[in-house]
């Protein structure tokens, strides 16, 4: 294979992360996440997303910082809304009704929710023989690289406030998300809109690693108790929180490791995009951060995927659409090789 | 503070699992585990248990492990003998429990089961209005810093295959367990005598991660499932991977890095046990590995406590029971220092 | 209100059934199922369906048949397929996912699932990151008031036996699926063709009490530990029992209460259906058994409303479904009111 | 078998409740709790217990009581402190734990615990790493037959109301401890001094049923989607409902048919209890309820188990334990059989 496209977490990290490993190789520190660098990394995020009074905490993982997230804010009868693409929803192996709660899903657009989506569930919930929807699950970006404005989200956040609905956003791709040129929403506004968030380390260039941020008071109470309970609570938590200060000191000036690394794939998935549309290809979704799903006949398809690793999205019968990642680690030349292949097949 | 003997997990990493991660920073991998560095990885690790048939699987911490292994194994009624120091009964925030599951105790003695505890148990749950037993869970070393010998082990193997019980080995500090000149078991011999343990690496040298090896037939069936849905199977597995085959590579012919970890942690305990006893002391167990729990009287602990971390174990009232705990990064000179103070404090 | 057509379960229960009450008012009996009533209607149960090594258990209600049996049944990371009328996913408040199992549904056609919808749910669920689809839930009759043919299930049972997949149908209203004249299935079939099912009894005169029956061997293990545990087996299963030794015992030779009040049930509905039909109204759903679901407009359904209970099913705009059920208790003079008052709204 | 001595609920029912099914045997009501048999039954429990604004729930056992009342008032890591003797802990086959929950528990003393008990357990839980005691678990009367009196009730409430704890009292045996000359506590006192409680209706004379009564507020909310979810929400709750008017609808004015079968009950055990230390026999724990466990010699209870069935309770050497149960139904002419013939075995 000449390369992979199957995702952002195909490469280990970016040489910045291992730096500040080294740096931290000697001493002692606190296990648990009480330790320098976690606290440091807390403070840091605190400030780039005007959230003073936030907490901060730190997971090795996306599905579990959502199970953690759902499990912590529910009472066993309370369910999530999702849209049907919603991570939670397909593939985390029943990770959410393992913890005891239903995910009610709407089809949704492009990946996202409407407030006539939540409505309608909110709506269709009415009484004790059903459950009771609480939470509302968002991703941003969305699994099909898609982003939500400002107006969206604030429409969203202003239907669930007057509903006693709390708001979970999945940020696996916070940084494709808010540094996308059709997203203006910046990392203060999420602290407005949204109860509690997690932004991705993993998909961002770190070895691993997610940040939880909670912004509703109500939501802070013995979080570290169900981290702990479910595994989450890492005995060297310093390891995910010195990666989040590599990744977002300087934010405070310039731009931070985290964008830069997220502007990268999306220029690269852009640079991607524009080529298979200057072929003559349509997409399945629009083509908004690092995540493009171009339709492609099922004969190029067949052909591309001996020279290229990628996921099939959706097989529609005449055309196939399929899934194209870009990462802080893809370069130029990767992209301008794939064109070359692309528009060599026959 | 001077020094902390909280854990073993007080310091990042060893150089050599930096220089691992260094020389993979390059290219692409497969992920979920699937990349070169798991399967190598656990390519070693079956060589080394003598295991070939054995399931490798990688996951980022002790309690995670535990609690993907004890809920993939047990039916909703079916419940884990335990000793009451256990890990998983006192320090896993009832991470069990909210898997559904019951953990039936006994006392047992300095940390361990007997096969009387375990019979106890077996025999008090006689029908359907009580929880079955089903799984044994025993920890090398134990929580108290002790280890199983061949015979107390084989015995315990011997009961529980005659009665239709698992046996779970929980090896957070298998290194300093096997590696203790009080035990006389050998990897292979864990192959032969329990269904399922895992490796610790997190509290041995590495960043974070264990490795969980999979004896038993019975319990292989869907466990990435089950990793997946309790959020324990890491988009980057190959992080891991890659530690655990920095730390047990060379152990086909030499000695692996593990052992040399594992062996300079019980060193530096042994030197440590070896200066209180000549001062006078006793101990609440036996000092067997990199866990060692002196008794002292409580105007000693309150001098020391100003000079180092450190956990009471236990407050008996004439003396207290304290927990010092070495790693392959504590120096002989922190164990002169500490001796030193000791035997200064009036 | 003149009457309500709400359900089935709106009056106390048939004579005969306090009968058997008085007759076994003296005397002492074991508890928790172990009673000679319980084991009598077991026998009976058995005698009845041909299912000689069937298992039969006893439980309060429908929703803790259903997940009791499936929690059963289930390992961590499997789940349930169901029709998007089914009872579990819509009306039982989310009690499967409280017990940790995600339920995939498809539309399905009149509260049935075919074997393409359970097909496409197998192939569409391919790996680790998806649960893994391993019982198939169906109702007869469904939610809908329809019933499967022989021809049906036994496809249904071909698919599932093949792909390794468990059948459980829910009989909260068996007698009225078997006793349609549009069902050609006998209780003995269902031994044949599904692996555990329910036998509905608060439905069907009785005060309340299932009877669970369990015909493949593999499901049986350990099933009163996982009553006891969900709150299921009743210290006086007796009173159980006995209802349905009264609901079975001429089965032998005659025909038995159960069936006798579940074709008159069935009879009144049909009357009443036929009577909608001949004002010239469709229907949402075939009218097969006890429950039909006629498309009124809404001023009808306005002024019917004052008169009767019902539940409104689905409103479409322009007409409006309503549920009506009749019961063993439904009388025809009810019917025919029904019918009066129906054509004289203007 | 002369007599079974195993329970108190060998026998069907009163008559009286029994002529409370027959009366309500026609015409039609609303499910689920809503009819009037149950709306009134709620309204003379308020009354009898003076709690005004207390919610009133039925459910038809004890064990799904406890399991929907405590998963209903936790979050994930959050625990219940129990005596070693309690019903939840030992004879529900892990139902709580089911629900997600650890039970810390301590000895106690004849089924009870004290201040000193419940203290040591919140002392031991300082940490995330621990789950976080909530709630305290008290049975009246208790597994061992005996009561708490109202100065030990008030003290354990005062404890609990400063530290954060919610009590639940498990009143299987309600009846049975209100009425016994040893306890000092009237109904309305529940209502005071515990948060929840229910009044077991199985082991009083009833088929089945019990009734749960919220005295505080915060723990109201949604309790009835918490039934349904546990499959606890009967369809017919009027059967359990008019069993409760049946049993306490005197009772504003006399003494209600409940209070007339406990003390009927506690005054057949109290004679059987005087005639066994009139033999020389010591009793395992005080005789104050229905239940009494008096000791004696191996080769008695060998004889005796020939002609009477009850448990064994303890087996402790020298001396067997032995627990003897009488009920609403058992007569003074089976005690004097019974003490004859223990009097006769050689």
């Amino acid at each position: 294979m000449k390369h992979s496209f199957k995702s952002d977490y195909s490469e280990l990290c970016h040489p910045r992360i291992l730096s500040a490993l080294s740096a931290a190789a000697t001493g002692q520190f606190e296990g648990y996440c009480d330790d320098i660098y976690s606290l440091g990394a807390a403070a840091i995020i605190r400030d780039v997303f005007k959230a003073p009074n936030a907490d901060v905490h730190f997971v090795s993982g996306g599905t579990q910082a959502n199970l953690v997230i759902i499990s912590s804010i529910l009472r066993p009868h309370e369910a999530v809304i999702a849209p049907h693409a919603g991570h939670i929803f397909v593939h985390e192996a029943g990770a959410i009704e393992a913890t005891g709660h239903k995910i009610c899903t709407r089809e949704g657009l492009n990946g996202k929710l409407s407030v006539t989506d939540i409505r309608s569930v909110v709506e269709e919930h009415c009484d004790e023989h059903m459950v009771k929807p609480r939470l509302v699950y968002l991703s941003l970006s969305t699994e099909c690289g898609t982003v939500y404005t400002k107006a969206e989200l604030s429409e969203i956040s202003e239907y669930c406030r007057k509903n006693g609905l709390y708001i979970h956003l999945d940020g696996a791709r916070l940084g494709a998300g808010i540094n996308s040129t059709f997203c203006d929403l910046t990392y203060p506004d999420l602290t407005n809109l949204v109860d509690i968030f997690y932004i991705g380390g993993t998909k961002t260039g770190a070895l691993f690693g997610e940040a939880i941020v909670i912004c509703n008071d109500d939501l802070k109470e013995d979080f570290r108790f169900l981290m702990k309970q479910r595994g989450a609570l890492l005995a060297k938590g310093a390891v995910i929180g010195l990666q989040f200060e590599a990744l977002f000191e300087t934010c405070r000036q310039y731009i931070c490791l985290y964008d830069e690394l997220s502007l990268h794939a999306n220029k690269m998935a852009k640079h991607l995009a524009e080529g298979i549309k200057a072929l003559g290809y349509e997409f399945f979704s629009p083509a908004e951060t690092n995540i493009i799903i171009p339709l492609l006949p099922p004969k190029i398809v067949e052909q591309l995927c001996k020279l290229y690793d990628f996921h099939v999205w959706s097989n529609l019968g005449d055309m196939v659409a399929i899934r194209l990642v870009t990462s802080w680690a893809t370069t130029q030349d990767v992209i301008e090789d794939f064109l070359e292949d692309l528009k060599a097949i026959p």
